[in-house]
Formats: C-alpha cells, structure tokens, sequence
C-alpha cells in the first residue's frame, strides 16, 4: 500500500508521501510517489500517487513524454493554463493508461490507481485535486482542506483534530509526521523513508524538497515525543466515577 | 459497519461496541453487537459481534437455543469446561449458520460475521479470544492483548501507543472511549450509544453493563477533552528548524 496527504492551508500547499511498494509480503520496494514539475514564475505543479505501480509510472510517463513532445491542440502540462485543467489533463491520461491496460472485457480494479494534485498557476490561487481512476476529480475546499490517499485511517483523526486553516508551515510539517508515524505504527505497507514538498502560495516555484530518512533526527524526535505527547494528554483526562 | 474492541489487561477484560447497524447510508438501524452469558461464581462470558446482522442475530440465538434445549453430547455454553471450548462451541455454530445461509455453490462472504469473545470459566484465569467467519480462533496473548472487529483502523493507534497491561479499570475505559471517539469523528458507519461491559478477573460475574449515550457527560467530557488534549499534545512537539 501506500500513505500520501496533500493538505491546503492559508500560506500555501504541503505534501506528503511514504515510498514503499509492495508486490506480497516478500516483494517490498522503494519507489518516490512524488513528483514535481515547475517553470519558476510561472507555474509549481506536486503530484503524489498511490495504486498500481506501473499505473502510476506509465502517468508520470505520459506526462513527461507530451512535455518533450508538444503537439497542436494538446496542450502538455506546462502550457495549461489553470489548475483545473491540468487536473483535466492528468486524469484524461489516467483513464488512458488504465484502459490501455485492461483486458478486453475485464474489470480495470487490479490497475487502478488514484492521485492528489496540487500547485499553482499565474493568474489564480493555489489549488489542490483528488483525481479518481476513472479520470474524473474533485477539488478541496474549505471544509474538505486535506485529501489522503492509500492507507488512510490509522491517520485521519489527528489531521480532522488538529487542523487549522492559518496553521504555520512549520505546524503542517509537524501534522503530517505525526499523521504518518501513527499510519507506520499500526501498517507494515506504509514505510519510510517519507517525501516531503512545500509550496508556498504565490510563489510559483518549489523550495528544495525534503527527504525524511530511517534515523532522522527531526523525525525520530516527532515519533518518539508524540508517544509520551499521546500518553501525557491520555492521563489528562479525568476517569470515569462508578 | 462496527466497530468493537475487547481488552485484556492484568485486572480483567474489557469490552465495548457500538450500535450502529446500516444496510445503505439510508438505513440506519441501532442493535445492541454485546450479548453476556454468567452463572455466577461459575463462569461469565461476553460476546461481541461484527458482520452481517442476520448471521451474528442467529449465532446469539442458535447458542440460546442449545442453553435452553440441552442434548447429551453437546454441551451448551453454559457447560463448557473452558473458555477454549467455549470458543470451539461458538466457532461452530459461527460455520453451520454462514454454511446454511449462502447460497450452494456461492461464496459466503456477504453472511460473514466475526465476533470477539472473551471471559471466565471457574479452574481457568481470564481468556480473550478473535473468533473468524470460518469458525476458527486465536487467543490474546502478552503480545497482542486486545481485538478490534469492524472499522478498526481508526481507533488503533491510540490502542497501540497508551495500552499498558497493568493499566486500571478507569484508564482502560478512558482509553477504550478515547478509541472509540476517533472512530465515531472519522466514520459515519459507527455510532453511539457505545456498550461497555467490564469483567474483574477472578470474580466469575459480571458488573452491571454500561450505555453510553448521545449526552452521557462523562463520553462528552472524554471527547471533549481528547480534542484540546490532542491539540496541547501536538503543539508540545518540536518544530523543524529549517
């Protein structure tokens, strides 16, 4: 399986991805599920992905390939010209791939693969998609702040407890740690090392990405510190009088 | 969905289990998934259920039926003479009503139930059992002291990191509520009232059971307080220095 969050909040995007992969048990991989492309000043696009590998990279493929290749009438992901219709591009490649692949007459599920997309274009504000295997997507709002894909649930209610919308950029890293260490405790399919991208609303260009490794330090202090954090905050709670 | 939870520390066992029954978002039903059986002095033994509601309705009725209509060579469940026979009683009538239900020659898994079982027998201590739609077990252990059926994802990590096993009553209960409360704020499938029923080691009966209701003020309290508990733990975590 898989974890990825993409989360909006007032200063901007944050993502976030596990990278193992596994075929069974016994067949555990690493492969990034982040992917980024950007023209500094212009635009600032994350993709993360979670599915079918060979879904996943066959998208990211595609993608490339139209960069590299621009044809009349089909504009590639660099020339969109907002949000939206880059998340139309990606998941009318989506439906693509997933289509060229399954046998005729048989059922695409084995294939499938879902993607959060996120960034920015000149002329709007940062925007951020959820894009369904059959190519179709949604977009966050306000409500619905964050999207999650793979392994989601062992680490939602502490992404639904502790989000604020003008939470600062340190405060979302910090968020999403704790949301995958509580994913990594509880699931073997889910594993270090973890991706990390910020963007930074109306800067049209990526910072460096951040790679959290086995033993790093900033980690290890988030996943050890939020285990006596957690028990702490449990014995705050006053006890049941019978 | 469901969700249950039994819990074994050194002081007894613990159980609790949501109401909430759907057939579709739109058919939402409240039954009760905690049956008890005791004799006391002799034995007290607590089943939870999750699955398909006509399966898990007829296992609690086929064990009351056997209780009622004893036959020389089958034992009821108030005659087993371990909680290990026990288990093997409710595992087969768990086999015989799924094999009666499905359909020849279809797969069972819409009539699949599984139950957590769990209690005393006099000559034995305490025991926690995970009971399959196959009619098979597995027993708790040091290791691994408590079972969740249903939607379990949500309400483990909490399990995971404040269980200890020489915990009391009351932080067992806090912990179970707390499990439960991630549950309910993540998953509209799981609902309140919550059942819970504790079971001292040793005393061989069973404490009266307890319903947590919409507005009981100690669940409130419990939620309430988890929320900004949750918040003051998260922000007593480090930020990244960049």
């Amino acid at each position: 399986m898989t974890y990825c969050v993409g989360l909006k909040m007032d200063s901007g995007l944050i993502f976030m991805s596990d990278t193992r992969t596994n075929a069974g048990l016994d067949n555990i991989s690493t492969f990034s599920k982040m992917r980024t492309w950007s023209t500094p000043g212009e635009r600032a696009i994350v993709l993360l992905s979670a599915g079918n590998l060979a879904t996943t990279q066959a998208v990211a493929g595609l993608i490339d390939e139209r960069i590299r290749t621009p044809r009349a009438g089909r504009p590639s992901l660099m020339e969109t010209s907002s949000m939206f219709q880059t998340a139309q591009l990606v998941g009318s490649i989506v439906k693509e791939v997933i289509h060229d692949t399954a046998p005729v007459g048989q059922s695409a599920d084995a294939f499938g693969a879902t993607f959060i997309m996120g960034g920015q274009i000149r002329g709007e504000g940062p925007r951020l998609f959820y894009i369904y295997p059959e190519g179709n997507f949604i977009e966050s709002s306000p409500d619905t702040p964050f999207f999650q894909i793979g392994e989601h649930k062992y680490g939602k209610p502490i992404l639904v407890r502790a989000y604020e919308p003008d939470m600062s950029e340190e405060d979302a890293i910090k968020l999403l740690l704790v949301s995958f260490d509580s994913t990594l405790k509880s699931n073997l399919s889910v594993g270090l090392p973890l991706d990390m991208q910020v963007y930074r609303a109306d800067s049209l260009a990526l910072v460096p990405g951040r790679r959290f490794e086995r033993n790093d330090p900033y980690y290890t202090a988030i996943s050890e510190g939020w285990g006596s954090a957690l028990k702490a905050a449990f014995h705050s709670l006053p006890s049941l009088e019978s």
